[in-house]
């Protein structure tokens, strides 16, 4: 399957699978902004790549002054580290929990992590017949099982988000029973309104927000996120953290996009026009559910009888085009696929050539 | 001090502790190849900057190729890593030693890996009488105390390389007791007859050796290093690392920096030139006794009465030289610093500088 690394975005299985050279590829398997990184960025990586015959900043010290200002919260307060995948697995290394809590269907990462270090994990599963939004009785009786929880808002692969009430009442157990909360806001920019849903947890020492500059950004090779929490756990985790983990270029360009205001308001454009679209084409695919996402991509239900979700993603595969085959999440069975928001040209080209294969059975 | 995350190359600092501006600098307390990386290698970071918009290679397949074609063995004995600081640190985490064992003075990262994850560590120290060579009956009882042992090749700070045949019983005696054995050959590929020393531990499931690509390809900024294992060691490893650990251009690099073999021919006949020249200059300086490395860098001992490590330091600082203070060094009093060599021109400089500062007292 395409997923044999456990993730979307992998072209060079897809080559190795369906054939042809990476650039044939429309990847709608990976969600990242469609139109490239900010100009800034890339005129800050041509113009600064010989930052990389020195060693980077080994605390990152400009883009965590930038992502301060960003917050307006203190630096003492951010850790930035080599993709959200980094911090995810700092958490578990410096949190050392007894027991870590998920909601499925989630990001995989928060299992994988737990497990290779032994670390057993209690779920709750959230429901198609709830749209996907967990139980908040069974979510209170996880809380009292775990020392970690991960929340993922929105939630990947499913889009949704949980209300802020719930959220708050989720923080408010977890600090009642000393749960370390994990709230993983890596789509959160892509979300309307999100400025508003901004760091509000820098008072509660139990709750740390992870968040990635390379999916909005349009940067996921050259790795970048950070983390927002209590100074004392920014001091364990950099204890814990590798030396020169961030590498030159990630923050040259970190900080170039940082400063890119207007860049915001683009994608925020795009993706409150784009999104609606490819929603309301795809729902109209007769044998598709849509589960319109609040981020940059979309869950979807097959229920064609000829259709699986590994048979749409191999055909689709061979016309060089990739989906997230949703069947390895726990939650979701064979019949689930996600995909990323793209360009309308190559929105338009993936509504197409879901519709002929369904229609051609 | 100029060391204040623990390692030289800190150059952020160096402008926050002696003002002035990063280009300023000459740096002699990082041992980079001064002459930048290969143009093969500048050449293609600029040629694919976009691939920054995709997630990089899982398994950085291509890159590991390339080290298998130059080390003549197969890719599934390969791991590559975010820098040698990763492959350290995946070491310990995969291995879980109750102990580890390490000969002081050497780079500072094996202890600090050990000591974050509460690994005690047992040393012998490698005195300045017997030219930082080991005592061999010291070395045998620490390998009957530890279950993993890091031997640096040549090491560092000390540039001293333990004779082959001590490694291979060093490799014999790790061997018997169980005990792993790390070869971090960071710096081997400075040393000159080093392709006859490459890597003859294949047959040894009990031996990792660790590699870097940014020194000697002048690209520390981007992290990049690997390791030579077993294939079974490869697939623990793997299992441990995080998802995309190494970033996009850093595999694009070292794909071309491989393919290179005309730069490697340019390094080595440089290295020798240099090396001897700058050892030679330093070693006439009164005050100063000179520990010639095989590497490229020469450790120092300054016994001047009014001249300290920090000091010599912190004057050079002033003049925009940077240099490593190895007081920092468990083995090394406060007198030792460390030099890289560099161009003839920097060389020139440096030299001139210590010898004004000396002679002024």
């Amino acid at each position: 399957m395409l997923e044999r690394y456990g993730h979307g975005g992998d072209i060079m299985t897809a080559v190795s699978l369906y054939g042809g050279e990476a650039s044939d590829y429309l990847d709608f398997s990976s969600n990242i902004y469609p139109y490239g990184p900010p100009i800034s960025v890339t005129k800050a990586l041509l113009e600064h790549v010989q930052v990389v015959t020195q060693y980077p900043d080994p605390r990152a010290r400009k883009l965590t002054a930038r992502i301060a200002n960003r917050h307006q919260i203190d630096c003492d307060q951010i850790i930035v580290g080599n993709g959200g995948a980094e911090l995810i697995d700092l958490c578990i290394q410096v949190v050392k929990p007894q027991r870590v809590g998920v909601i499925h269907p989630s990001f995989s990462e928060y299992v994988v992590c737990a497990q290779k270090r032994g670390i057993p994990v209690s779920a709750v599963v959230a429901k198609v017949e709830d749209h996907f939004q967990p139980q908040m009785e069974e979510l209170a009786r996880l809380i009292q099982k775990v020392d970690m929880l991960f929340l993922t808002i929105p939630n990947n692969p499913t889009g949704v988000m949980l209300p802020q009430a719930d959220v708050e009442q989720v923080a408010d157990w977890c600090a009642e029973s000393e749960t370390v909360l994990i709230l993983d806001e890596a789509f959160l920019h892509f979300v309307d309104g999100e400025e508003e849903m901004r760091w509000r947890w820098q008072q509660h020492s139990h709750v740390i927000c992870l968040r990635s500059l390379t999916k909005f950004y349009a940067l996921p090779g050259l790795r970048l996120g950070y983390g927002l929490m209590s100074a004392e756990w920014v001091h364990r985790f950099r204890k814990m953290q590798i030396s020169w983990s961030v590498n030159s270029l990630a923050q040259v360009a970190g900080q170039a996009a940082l400063l890119d205001r207007e860049f915001d308001d683009k994608v925020h454009k795009w993706i409150q026009c784009e999104r609606a679209w490819l929603g309301r084409h795809l729902a109209s695919i007769p044998g598709i559910t849509l589960f319109a996402g609040k981020a940059n991509y979309h869950l979807l239900r097959l229920h064609h009888q000829k259709w699986s979700a590994q048979r749409l993603q191999y055909n689709l595969g061979k016309e060089r085009i990739l989906i997230r085959d949703c069947s390895t999440y726990t939650g979701l069975d064979e019949n689930y696929v996600r995909v990323a928001v793209k360009k309308r040209e190559e929105n338009v080209v993936l509504v197409e050539k879901i519709r002929e294969l369904l229609d051609g059975y």
